[in-house]
């Protein structure tokens, strides 16, 4: 067994230069309100930046009370930062001179680099040859900076309108604009960071950086990410893999419905969209993906300041039945349970209430209840062990200081080792007051569904943290033979492997098919049925004709000799008819398979992700229902496993309404042995089974159809 | 044919005393801050109601100023509207009160009704005789008030934080609590009303009534609800249907996972859970289902002012590439489609952009782009004929005044008959600005997400609104005999019919089966095999063995006249160890059904709803892959067309790899007479026809087994 580790961390190349500088130089200073550099210099003053801002601009000598230097050079002391603000021709010349200063780190915010073009993309490759030669890390270009709210450094290198308060995220935007939009939204939230940069292109320093580099940050406790984009999802992989092991990473991906590959061959093609594989990426990596903004700012407030829940059993508290009506719906929708109270805990409950009220969960404590009831009860919920995390859910009734009860709430949530997040369905000046108290405080949402994602994503994310990776088993394989064919397909500059040839390939791996015959000539028919056993399927073998059915190209529950000569000639006729320069192989005499459940299996190739392995039902099925599971590969066995698990088809596995089971255990073998054909032949560009009849046991389960696509000239074709 | 009619509307019973009184009396006024009878008054005062003003409280002489009687016979004006806020056990006396000073109309503010129990239950029994006996209409009891904004009125008869401002938005809320908060969240968002209710305990005005008194309303023009329970369905769905051919009606219906028929013998029971009906329900009468009340509010700014979309075709106008992304997933997603923009409309957009600008769909200005952008852009995409619907997104940069901007949108939009939305990702103190500065305006979302939801919203109830409603066949069918079978099985006392007897039923109204025959004892077999024709399934017939294949009760592929033998030996064994006491009536022997495609159609009742009727993929797939669809009986040939093209599978029924299509006429057909049998037998309770075959030819499509389940009672039983 070879076990998945997770890659050691490497030596960190810092990127304090750029977040914990000692001094800022800004290039391209500017005294005009409403300039880039002007409002970026002002930011960093008013937030009072702890070290020594230098402005540079030749043609002024002071610049908001700073003495303003001509040149980098020309800033008599030490320059760890510099803020590139200059018309995209001076870019280069600006760095340059960086380089030649010693300066650690740079900001490019100026824009028109590879979001332009080739003559940009040009320039961005000369910047970044200048950061190499001069090592210095860069962020962007065309980005709008960077913050750290360490009061040692105070840094707000941004020109956005929000310098974040304090708190434990580290946030990252790919986009400019949506960095600003969002720092502003979670300021709004009461969400604190410890950093936010702004990417930009991402020529030097990428997200992945950042995740290291937050890693190691002990203010840093959740990172959010909104990305456009994986610059090396390779890399990503290993990176994320190992960081949230240790902190839980949430990432907004925009592009989800990009346009796919609809000219895909093979079933497993044309089902993953490139989204399909983030998603797959994002989850064997253990990050949280949120749908949306509004999502990864809900989850965001429980990870900041919420321990994780131990499990998915949920109790709500409340003053009113509608929005616990409305919880309890969001709660089963996510996939997370109502708890069973224990009868002490109802008992204790229902001390005190009156008896109208629901002792039950959700505990319904009526519309009378005040600070002292939230008091009272939320610990006993907290305290029973059938409960994972608790919902407090307040309407304001006009007879209660709905400030002083949020404050009971908060309270009375201190100290737990339970997650508790609060649904406050009140007046905007009403939540300012209560957050303007002071003192300790929950997560706050305006409606149900924001807490319940929240709890959610806590429960998935420590579900994810905790799992165990599982194993790859090491095969035994014939991949000396293997390759013999593959060479031979490549070498006659085909891409696509005929019938006989991908089975003989799936066989060197282990793979079982069921008893086939390749047959050239009529004559050999009678031979081919005996060897083979009535009733047969045949099939026309070509590697130019890949959708067989669609031409009438199979032929099934043939019983006689003569019944199978009137249909091979049949076969020949339409394959010859649809595709007159098709080369044709013969047709395969192939044992009927009854019984079973039909699945497929597959591989296609991510341009970004690499080989994304396939699993789901098969047959006619696959296309229509589309119930797939896809992983990056290479998979383990647990992967494999959760694949499978995780179809809406699985019930049909363990069998249903007195069926018998299939074996589960021999279609994970069938994956785990695509998985380690693609990982020996990286020529492989796609690969479909199906179907794959999983039978009752292992010997009874086989591959009765399959496609493999090369890339010949990986093979020396 | 037999056409679909919404019921033409009744004449309407006004409620005008309630909604546009002339004086309204408060029973139980009182002067104590934070009592909600004080509260009311004062809200009824500060919001300048256009009428007169009574307090009622024996014990005071003057209230808020105003002169205080000791009953409402004592006041010596005529009371249109009285408010009741005094404990339980004076409601009954104050209500009587009313009725003998001739009061219009009651809103009971007071709890400890029907939602205390039994005791409660009787009180309100009382109270609606009353309302009876005096002819006045009461709202309530346990509810928050009622307001009307027309300012011939300013009724605001609340104890609520929030009067709403005046506008076009019926709002109707079963809970007081959500109401509030509800109210209090709309008017942050700027949502005008033209009336609410906080409806209560419902037990003398409804939704429907609210329905048909808004629906004349000239100031109402969308309707919101927020719903816990459907107080009559059958009723709801009259009035809906009517009122939703008129403006769009949207709903909130809280209690979506309800526990459900966990206990129903049929597949079609076991799948309908409440919600599931309620969703039908809701999509046959065209209102707009609401997931969130996020979601509601979302939709409802659009409603309130925009125009409806013609197509699903969406053009995105940006300055920021990211949340343009954001868009275009979250469109894709909803089932709208990103428009195709015409070549002069890219020309025209074009000119006067910095060529980095994308002009194809989405239409990105870039971050540097001002209010003459937007205001040159907006109207030509307007202008083109492929576009249904716009989304002006704007991310503020720091050069140009964002209120400004958004106004330059707002105007550009005026007057277009195609809806335009904005997403404006700016700061709270941006936001109030732009709605300060008054002057033309557009619904403004924060996130992407919320805009599309909105335009879905819209291009979908234009759909449902415009959508031609189908009509019911009248089928030839043998109602008498299908009734004598009924009678028989109720006669003795079973709830469940024997295979045979279901065959006859739905045979008696047109369903084929497949050939069959029952077989009593093993000396019939031959001849039966004979009349069938080989091969044959044999099954146990049974009314007392429901899920036969689950006791090995059904053997297929029975050749010969011996394999029979042993087949018939064999299920009478099993039966009678699985069901010692079930009564059995021998084995069926049936046709062997190849070919075609397993579907299932069922009927179950659901408690509110009365008959559902199922589509959906059949065989072992339809508790699996719960590929289903659901519309409460009775339906039209239209709507079991849609059912059917809604599901997931529908692909696999019109073909799909070469596979010949089947008849889905034949399908819906059979979907069509299990309808009609519901309509002439109300004692059904349950009934599945699992597998119905659907054949290539109407000819080929058979029903293979069926189960029904009755109310013996309705047989006379």
């Amino acid at each position: 067994m070879v076990a998945i580790m997770t890659t050691p961390k490497p030596r960190s190349t810092t990127l304090d230069g750029l977040f914990r500088p000692r001094s800022v130089a800004i290039i391209g200073a500017s005294r005009k309100k409403g300039h880039l550099a002007r409002e970026l210099m002002h930011n960093l003053i008013v937030h009072e930046f702890q070290g020594k801002i230098f402005p540079v601009n030749p043609s002024a000598d002071v610049i908001h009370s700073f003495k303003c230097y001509p040149t980098v050079g020309a800033i008599p002391d030490e320059v760890d930062l510099a803020m590139i603000i200059v018309p995209r021709d001076h870019v280069l010349g600006a760095a340059e001179e960086c380089g030649k200063k010693g300066v650690k780190g740079i900001v490019v915010i100026s824009s028109g680099f590879r979001e332009v073009g080739p003559a940009g993309v040009e320039r961005e490759q000369k910047l970044i040859g200048l950061c190499r030669k001069y090592h210095m890390r860069m962020i962007g270009p065309n980005c709008m900076g960077i913050v750290n709210t360490d009061p040692l450094f105070n840094l707000n290198a941004t020109f956005a309108g929000t310098f974040p308060r304090p708190g434990p995220i580290g946030f990252l935007s790919q986009s400019g604009a949506m960095g600003a939009a969002l720092l502003s939204h979670a300021d709004r939230l009461g969400l604190g960071m410890s950093m936010f940069a702004s990417m930009g292109n991402k020529a030097d320093v990428s997200g992945n950086d950042l995740l290291e580099y937050w890693e190691d940050d002990p203010d840093t406790k959740v990172v959010l990410m909104y990305l456009e984009s994986f610059g090396n999802p390779r890399n990503f992989t290993n990176v994320a893999r190992r960081v949230t092991k240790k902190m839980p990473v949430v990432a907004v991906k925009a592009g989800r419905t990009a346009a796919g590959a609809a000219a895909a061959a093979s079933h497993t093609g044309a089902l993953a969209g490139s989204d399909v594989a983030v998603d797959a990426l994002l989850s064997q990596c253990g990050v949280i993906r949120a749908q949306t903004v509004n999502e990864l700012f809900d989850v965001a407030m429980a990870f900041s300041s919420q321990p994780l829940p131990k499990g998915r059993r949920v109790a709500i508290l409340t003053d009113a039945g509608g929005p616990a009506i409305m919880a309890t719906d969001a709660i089963v929708a996510a996939g997370l349970e109502m708890a069973s109270l224990a009868p002490e805990t109802m008992a204790g409950i229902a001390k005190g209430l009156s008896e109208d009220a629901s002792v039950k969960n959700p505990v319904d404590m009526l519309g009378h209840s005040g600070g002292e009831d939230y008091a009272r009860c939320l610990p006993l919920l907290l305290k029973d062990p059938g409960v994972d995390a608790v919902i407090a859910m307040y309407v304001p009734p006009i007879m209660h200081d709905p400030v002083e009860v949020a404050h009971r709430i908060f309270e009375a949530a201190q100290g737990s080792d339970k997650p508790v997040v609060c649904v406050l369905m009140a007046h905007d000046q009403v939540l300012e007051a209560i957050k303007k108290r002071g003192g300790p405080t929950l997560p706050i949402y305006a409606f149900p569904e924001g807490a319940v994602r929240a709890l959610a994503a806590m429960a998935r994310y420590r579900e994810m943290r905790d799992r165990d990776p599982g194993s790859m088993p090491d095969f035994k394989v014939d991949r000396a033979t293997a390759e013999k064919i593959l060479r031979k397909a490549a070498s006659e500059h085909r891409e696509h492997l005929a019938l006989d040839e991908a089975q003989q390939v799936l066989a060197c791996y282990g793979l079982r098919f069921a008893k086939s015959k390749l047959v050239k000539e009529r004559s050999e028919l009678r031979a081919a049925l005996r060897d083979v056993g009535t009733p047969v399927v045949l099939k026309i073998s070509s590697p130019d004709i890949i959708h067989k059915t669609e031409i009438g190209g199979v032929v099934t529950n043939v019983g006689s000799p003569d019944e199978a000569a009137v249909a091979f000639d049949a076969l020949l006729h339409r394959a010859k008819s649809a595709f007159p320069n098709a080369r044709i192989d013969g047709v395969l005499v192939q044992e009927m398979v009854r019984g079973g459940r039909e699945m497929i299996l597959g591989m296609t190739q991510d341009r970004s992700f690499g080989p994304l392995i396939m699993a789901g039902l098969g047959g006619v099925y696959v296309e229509v229902l589309k119930d797939v599971a896809f992983r990056v590969h290479p998979i383990t066995d647990r992967d494999a496993r959760e694949m499978v698990e995780g179809l809406r088809a699985a019930p049909l596995l363990r069998g249903v309404r007195g069926e018998k089971a299939v074996s589960i255990d021999a279609y994970i073998d069938a994956l785990l042995r695509v998985s380690r054909l693609v990982t020996d032949f990286h020529g492989l560009k796609e690969l479909d089974v199906n179907p794959f009849v999983v039978g009752e046991t292992a010997e009874e389960s086989v591959a009765v159809d399959a496609r493999i696509r090369i890339d010949p000239k990986a093979f020396g074709g």
